[in-house]
């Protein structure tokens, strides 16, 4: 078994071998930290996409979604705080001219001293941090003597914070002209439009509001593959609820969230809680749910106890009155949120990673091996593939029957070429959980053999119950 | 009933009073050319994709859908021609420093003369731009002594090429930070992955890659609510075939998308197909296929085929052979494209424009209406509204029992106030197909009143039967 650096690499390369994942603008030697999904990446990210999607407002009465655009106004990203605070403290060394965040830069030298030291130095960097003390960390850096990796001085400028937002210019008439920002996020989105919601949808709270959408940042070093890019997709939830009664509605969503995880049929000991050791000063409560990816446990998804935080800076802000008026306590007031929000790549990375497999299959003395992708069912890009035996005797005219009556109802995918073995192999690789063969048998008693991803078992089952069989799996 | 502007005025209201549409940032007063999706759009937008998805994906075996990110290398933009060639010509006024698109001047102005006139100035116009004269439209807005209307001055300046494309700045490090672009067409990002889907999914032409994506232009003029935005979001498939039989493939894609409009039940009469006046110098052929809204027949897709054009274009910029060997003639060559380009968001207001209706239910001297939106079954974001009659006799706990029943399946919503009458008229106003009431008899034979939204008609059915009668429907 490959190392779990190794594993990721692999995993990276299978990603791009078949059609998940590829480096974006490749021919042009690609953009750095953005990525393109490919045929079966596109596929198995709309299924989280709609899985979660369906989660959160079919099955859920009083959650409704949106779709708020990622141009947004500029006033919004003063009143959520991101103009002034969304920002990484970075400093440049003056002879190589190369920039670097400063919690990377002392992490790096941190990673060079004995253990105790290393501790100290992470600790008294985490503080400064925190206090945002910016002298304060140029001072650590020249305690320690930590230089530039290119130019080996220690030649450094002050520390400087550096904003992610990506802005742009809106509007062609110069006077009118103004710089807006890509959103950082989509629950400002939701904030924004609670009103309208609330008022045209009648809702009575508690009540959510959802949404899916991209989102961009600046990052100064974004790595890890798809963990974190610098342009991405959110899937965020926000409940509005009495305040008095959040915490109990943040733990409501801390299990709900991980029954979601786990309806999936994700390894569920490969999740834990992580509470946050500094919360924002607004906030009551914040948890993450990290996995352990090969590279390590990793946030996944953050559920967060808001107050009433965010809707008081757009009340601020705005000068609209963001209340509620709760006839069952005749009271009017802001409500309190709650937060559930998750990364869309990083969920697609976990699916990927939890549902990785190289497997020997050596047996007798002879060496055989696979890759497959055990991707729960719901979630598999193609659901069924369905393979004549041969090109010829009438078996792509039945398998293409077969085809039609099942794909208005799932994705197939249909194959006529090379050995049944090589073509198994093929869907292996890309997780589809089901293969039909259509032989010469199927000719005489309509029989198929049905051939299943993780145990690799076939069975003879009747060509009527093959849609049935793959539709009970996906919707279970 | 109202002219047609009015019923443009009416739909954009009732877009607003129930959810479908917003104005982006409407409490920060607004982002011109900017909207969001409020809870009942959303869910129609999210159909609307998810029908075309379908429809090119999953039903065609020789299509796969991709996702690829808005940002991409700058120069894509180079050799697709945005970077030179897409832009409109402006010119501004220099005493009220206003600045006109130059042709929505001139047609301003033609608006004002006689028709014989009008259309002379028309077709100057037209040719000009054609030829990309400047110099030319300079001197024909002189020639006619055509006014700024806030000025009321001709003093002029020269006219300017201005592009449509967003900016911004990617990469935090000064040496490193490069301009890229807001892609302004979804269809780049088909071309650039040709090499990587089709070898790593086997691809055998003919075959598609579809993908649906925002896409951003900056727009001078943008106006008429949700059909010319800023941010909007296409859904495009770039169809790859052999050299010499685009033209079938041409005519294949006209019939095939215009079967998928007629598929959804609008109106086959408010469709035509406008043929390109001056087809770009590497199109073979173009159509629109142009829906008639209240505002007029507009374009809502078009139909290109576009030869070898984009893909020779990035070979020559990006230096990678994008050419595909043709095992059953033997030959190596760059693939020529059929193109299908649809806009989401105009096909939603398509949508919206087909069904709204306004009914005059007077009977009997008794004076009545409603707003009823007709969508398609499949397509409304509501399928079915469940209410019990009053709030107590155990109605609502049997409403309940059939809301778990349904709601897995299908969007569901559940309302107990009210009269059922005014329940009813609010699920119209929504386009929800079905209404169910539980009433005491349900109590006693498991029956209840379904209640159409199209003919108003009710019938009694068996509880049980109530989720086949709503699938049928939507699966028809």
């Amino acid at each position: 078994m490959a190392t779990d650096q190794n594993k990721f690499q692999a995993i990276i390369s299978h990603c791009k071998e078949y059609g998940f994942v590829f480096q974006s603008s490749e021919i042009y030697d690609g953009l750095s930290a953005v990525y393109d999904y490919g045929q079966n990446g596109a596929q198995l990210k709309k299924n989280i996409r709609d899985y979660w999607w369906k989660s959160m407002t079919q099955m859920h009465e009083n959650i409704v979604g949106i779709d708020s655009a990622i141009f947004m106004h500029p006033t919004i990203w003063k009143a959520s705080g991101h103009v002034d605070g969304f920002s990484d403290p970075m400093i440049d060394n003056k002879d190589s001219k190369k920039r670097y965040r400063v919690d990377h830069l002392i992490e790096a030298h941190a990673e060079t001293l004995p253990e105790g030291n290393r501790d100290e130095l992470i600790a008294k960097m985490n503080e400064l941090l925190a206090a945002d003390d910016l002298a304060g960390l140029k001072t650590l850096i020249e305690t320690y003597k930590i230089k530039c990796s290119v130019s080996n001085t220690a030649n450094w400028t002050e520390v400087r914070q550096f904003n992610l937002m990506f802005s742009t210019q809106v509007g062609s008439v110069a006077e009118d002209a103004s710089e807006i920002y890509l959103r950082p996020e989509t629950a400002q989105g939701i904030f924004v439009n609670f009103l309208n919601v609330q008022k045209t949808g009648r809702m009575k709270i508690p009540f959510g509001i959802a949404q899916v959408g991209k989102a961009f940042r600046n990052e100064i070093v974004a790595r890890q593959f798809i963990f974190r890019m610098r342009e991405f997709e959110q899937m965020e939830m926000q409940f509005f609820v009495r305040p008095g009664t959040q915490k109990e509605w943040f733990a409501y969503w801390k299990e709900e969230r991980l029954k979601w995880h786990k309806s999936l049929g994700i390894d569920p000991n490969k999740y834990r809680f992580h509470v946050h050791d500094k919360l924002a000063f607004y906030a009551d409560a914040a948890e993450d749910i990290e996995y352990e990816f090969p590279i390590g446990f990793k946030e996944v998804e953050g559920i967060h106890s808001r107050t009433d935080h965010d809707l008081s800076r757009h009340q601020e802000f705005s000068r609209k009155k963001m209340q509620y008026f709760d006839t069952e306590i005749n009271q009017n007031y802001i409500p309190y949120v709650i937060e559930t929000s998750i990364g869309l790549d990083r969920m697609f990375l976990l699916t990927i990673c939890d549902a990785y497999y190289e497997e020997d299959l050596t047996k007798d003395g002879k060496e055989d091996s696979r890759v497959v992708m055990k991707l729960p069912a719901k979630l598999a890009p193609v659901k069924l593939a369905i393979f004549p035996l041969t090109k010829k005797d009438g078996l792509p005219e039945l398998a293409k029957e077969l085809m039609d009556k099942c794909k208005p109802a799932f994705h197939c995918f249909y194959e006529e070429k090379d050995a049944i073995g090589k073509r198994y192999r093929r869907q292996d690789a890309i997780g589809t959980p089901f293969c039909v063969t259509i032989d010469h048998q199927t000719k005489e008693d309509n029989t198929v053999t049905i051939r299943y991803r993780d145990s690799m078992e076939q069975e003879r089952v009747p060509m009527d119950k093959v849609k049935e069989i793959v539709l009970n799996k996906i919707n279970e």
